[in-house]
């Protein structure tokens, strides 16, 4: 773990109250930045920024010092911790919003202190465009930065949006989200233009169909690893764009080779996470876990 | 070639008219039964049990004829050949069935001759499960049988399709028909349900997200080949099958190591049916291009 490199990501932690089809789980510690960080916690050191509420509580700042992640950039500001409240169907790949209170993260400035800007590996989560861009102006020479984003801001904030591409290594949305961004049906096309639009790499995430990437001159894709219960698809997604930059961080390689091998941890990760109500199940995992999971994704796959 | 086992496929041969957002053809040679001979006849010599009407041209025959297709099974009948008419939705997963005419299929008795009751390879189309035992029953001793079924019979006769399950070697459904024949939403419990009803293996063709295949001790899953333009999926599925069976006939094995090598050679034949309305596409279709596709298919999923 020493030899891995830093990454630093930079979004939400909240608090999720959610309904599935088998039940309910309230205020479980959530938010894109924490899955992702928890996620990328089992390969690499990973610093999180992310604003908190004075709600947030002892036990979840240790749940997470205690995966080496450090909460310096943890700033707690007056007020509520986001909260996300969530119903899914009977088909888990739909869901409804019940409640969102974004408390203290409506204001938030990303700040990063010296060991963050310094980080070779950086993820954006899907805030601003605006403070996206802010981030990367604090950084000093990332070697890999990803970046997420979601149909909000798409819509609302394309034009920065856009202007961040030509400065990002990874984009890492789903098809909804290619598909809007690059005003395009067919998710070749749509990912192709956005390569245009000047980003390295476009990783399209497709829940339970797995995952595709596409750069200048290569094509990968990879199914999901089947499983017999999505108990919580909550954090799946940020989940496999942690455990993708974990295993990058982890082995300095970021080549079209290695970046398919980190595919296929993030894939193995997600299919952990959603397993139990929110990120449960990430407490009781094990690296050997993970290393005997990634073993059958290549006996999955393998012709 | 020659040492290539026959390939009996029983079900239907149409003409399709095709709307899509991309233009129209009208009675294109098409028919689940059809695009399966098609693209096995890439592979292996096959037989083609299917009613045809007085209206049948002689220019069909002559193609399916030069694929090297036994068409002594084309049963003709006083009538019209089966015809439908569809229209896609932009989204291509969608799409509305406009006509639809029986025709001599309303009537079908499939009955085989000699060559076709010792073939060793069988595909049951999707036809009423009642004929489908019916032709079981002419069988002398085939090596592998496939099945599919639509969701009309699963609706209408659950029953005697339910007791052939346990005489099927592969049943070839989609996602929809597999949660509905398991009465199950999770497709990993519901294919374990069907081969608990004794088929040997099931194999679930999610159209643009690629085909998983479960046997009772293996599982192996695969995407589909990324396409920027899917012209008309019209026979994609049937294609898929086609191709998949022909390569287990070519090469006379069927353990799991082969059997996903045919699911990737149906993933390429289908993934070059739908660059052409109907079956256009497979007229210039040489084994060199499929071969090509198969290398960049290894490409392509290789990590």
């Amino acid at each position: 773990m020493s030899e891995a490199s830093r990454i630093t990501v930079i979004g939400s932690v909240a608090f999720d109250t959610i309904e599935t089809p088998s039940g309910r789980a309230d205020d479980e510690l959530g938010g894109a930045a924490a899955h992702f960080a928890v996620a990328a916690s089992f390969f690499a050191p990973v610093s999180l920024i992310a604003p908190i509420g004075d709600d947030f509580p002892r036990a979840s700042r240790q749940y997470l010092e205690s995966r080496g992640i450090d909460c310096s950039g943890l700033e707690q500001r007056p007020g509520r911790t986001f909260r996300w409240h969530g119903r899914y169907h009977e088909d888990m790949n739909k869901r409804d919003t019940v409640h969102l209170d974004l408390g203290v993260f409506a204001g938030f400035t990303p700040r990063l202190d010296a060991a963050a800007r310094h980080s070779p590996y950086v993820f954006l989560g899907t805030i601003d465009p605006t403070l996206q861009r802010d981030v990367l102006a604090q950084l000093d020479g990332p070697h890999l930065v990803g970046l997420d984003t979601m149909t909000h801001w798409i819509e609302e904030t394309r034009t920065p949006l856009e202007a961040l591409l030509g400065r990002i290594d990874l984009l890492v949305i789903n098809d909804e989200e290619v598909r809007l961004l690059a005003r395009e049906t067919n998710v070749v096309r749509a990912a192709r233009r956005i390569l245009a639009l000047g980003a390295k790499r476009v990783l399209i995430k497709r829940g339970e169909y797995g995952a595709i990437l596409f750069s200048a001159d290569s094509v990968f894709a990879v199914p999901a690893f089947p499983l017999e219960q999505v108990f919580d698809p909550t954090g799946a997604g940020d989940t496999f764009a942690g455990g993708l930059m974990g295993h990058l961080a982890a082995t300095g390689d970021a080549d079209d080779a290695n970046l398919r091998r980190a595919i296929v941890y993030g894939t193995v990760l997600a299919s952990f996470v959603v397993e139990d109500f929110g990120g449960r199940r990430m407490r009781t995992l094990t690296r050997d876990d993970v290393e005997q999971r990634y073993r059958q994704f290549v006996a999955l796959t393998a012709f």
